[in-house]
């Protein structure tokens, strides 16, 4: 086994990330010699203890950080800088500061300005989740080939973002880097939006009058069943992601509205080669995830 | 071995549908005494007497249904009028005619008005596919399972009605009745709606920036990822069924639309509780759907 990579690491929220962190930490032995968990509801903490995933539960978030060399903020992004006023003063000298939100620049606005000096922010994005939540969705396989994207600003020193980065190649994580801006536009696309939609989508058909609804439920062909297993996510987590990813999100949805406007007057006006074209686009796009080994 | 339903069963198109019901045909052997299988193009022909699905491969549309007693239009329901047009003259009499479309009121368009008398007109549509299409695509599994929906009109032969439902029974599909026009409403949004939505994404996402793009097929997560499995149906089928269920599909786009500009003026806002409450009704739609063993 290789030596522990932290002496003490914290774990801010112990939901399906932070309870899936532990449990590789459980299995392998080698992220960290200490676990600590935090949670704010005596119910998740009275699981985690039960489940005996962490070496310490701690339903204090000051406490929980001290003496940690390594603090992961697991928590919704919306309560990042609450929780970051509590902890702050706490936090040991030097420690690094990381967290697995999927909005990053929520992240410099909320985390940076409370940065003790000579402690270390390295946002991180594991891009992994299914549509489970809380301490009994998580599991140690869940980072595994999946890519965690990195976005440390500019002067971060080289030694905390390696570490980071090691901490999740022993999660099983393939590790990619990019600035935050660029990050959160990505995301808007690749997962926000299509949660967006999911979430949409059902809504729309919820609305629908009774007897259609029925029927809709016992109908649900592949197409609106894979929606409504995105749009079974966690409420908070979702709502925090839109909330924090604002703008690039709004953008996405101006372009898709744009383009699915185009679809529909082309479905309108029987423009049978503007529709062809745009479903080969769609085969196309898929082609690329599967030589890219993402399909 | 229970006794053939039908002596001679003639399928107009083999692509993924008619080579499926063609290869449960093979196994059960009591669908019919002779499968009769007719395609366009001479390269689905020569593929169709390679994989040796079918009793007899015939390129005329007219003579494929001489003498059968019952014909599945098997062909995107773009082309129903034009094939009808060639076989009507032909068909047997008695012979029950029925299709596999997406889409139930084009077919009483296209091919009722042209029905001899004393054949039956029986519409299905089995609520099974997967994103490939071709006579490779098929396989006897495929209907296991899943819903098939008929939509009789008014007066039609009984016995007819019962022979289809016991060919889809055979198939192994559980089967439902719906009028026609219902039936348009329930697959515009239980399938058709998710699949113009999940060819705009993919198309928008092609759209972006050359590097943006780049990023996108790297980190396609879960969301995406489900979509551009969706999107990378048959282009001409999904041009065909957008287009022959025009009214029902831009009425769930426009239901949508509104729904989703909703949702993104609470993000622009702010409105935390309006977007958690559209979450909250994802969640619980998906439950009735576990429940229902639809999930």
């Amino acid at each position: 086994m290789a030596e522990p990579l932290f002496d003490r690491l914290c774990l801010l929220g112990i939901g399906l990330i932070g309870s899936s962190i532990a449990r590789v930490a459980r299995v392998r032995g080698d992220l960290a010699r200490t676990v600590v968990a935090h949670a704010k509801t005596p119910a998740t903490l009275a699981r985690v203890r039960e489940l005996s995933i962490a070496d310490v539960v701690e339903p204090d978030a000051a406490k929980a950080v001290q003496g940690a060399d390594c603090v992961i903020f697991c928590v919704p992004v919306g309560a990042y800088a609450e929780v970051m006023a509590q902890v702050a003063p706490h936090l040991k000298p030097g420690a690094i500061v990381t967290d697995v939100g999927s909005t990053k620049m929520s992240v410099l606005r909320d985390l940076g300005p409370l940065m003790p000096a000579g402690c270390h922010l390295v946002p991180a994005h594991p891009m992994a989740g299914t549509e489970y939540s809380g301490p009994d969705a998580g599991f140690p396989e869940l980072f595994q080939g999946r890519y965690t994207i990195i976005t440390p600003v500019a002067g971060t020193d080289p030694e905390a973002v390696e570490k980071v980065r090691e901490l999740w190649r022993r999660c099983g994580s393939m590790i990619e880097t990019l600035d935050p801006a660029t990050h959160d536009k990505v995301v808007a696309i690749v997962s926000h939006l299509p949660h967006l939609l999911a979430f949409t989508i059902v809504s729309t058909a919820d609305d629908l009058a009774e007897e259609t609804k029925e029927a809709v439920l016992k109908f649900a062909a592949s197409g609106f069943r894979d929606f409504t297993r995105i749009a079974a996510s966690d409420p908070t987590m979702w709502r925090d992601v839109f909330l924090n990813n604002r703008e690039a999100l709004l953008e996405m949805l101006a372009r898709f509205t744009e383009d699915s406007h185009a679809l529909g007057r082309a479905v309108r006006w029987g423009q049978a080669e503007f529709i062809e074209d745009r479903i080969r686009r769609g085969r196309k796009i898929r082609q690329g995830l599967i030589e890219r080994k993402q399909a």
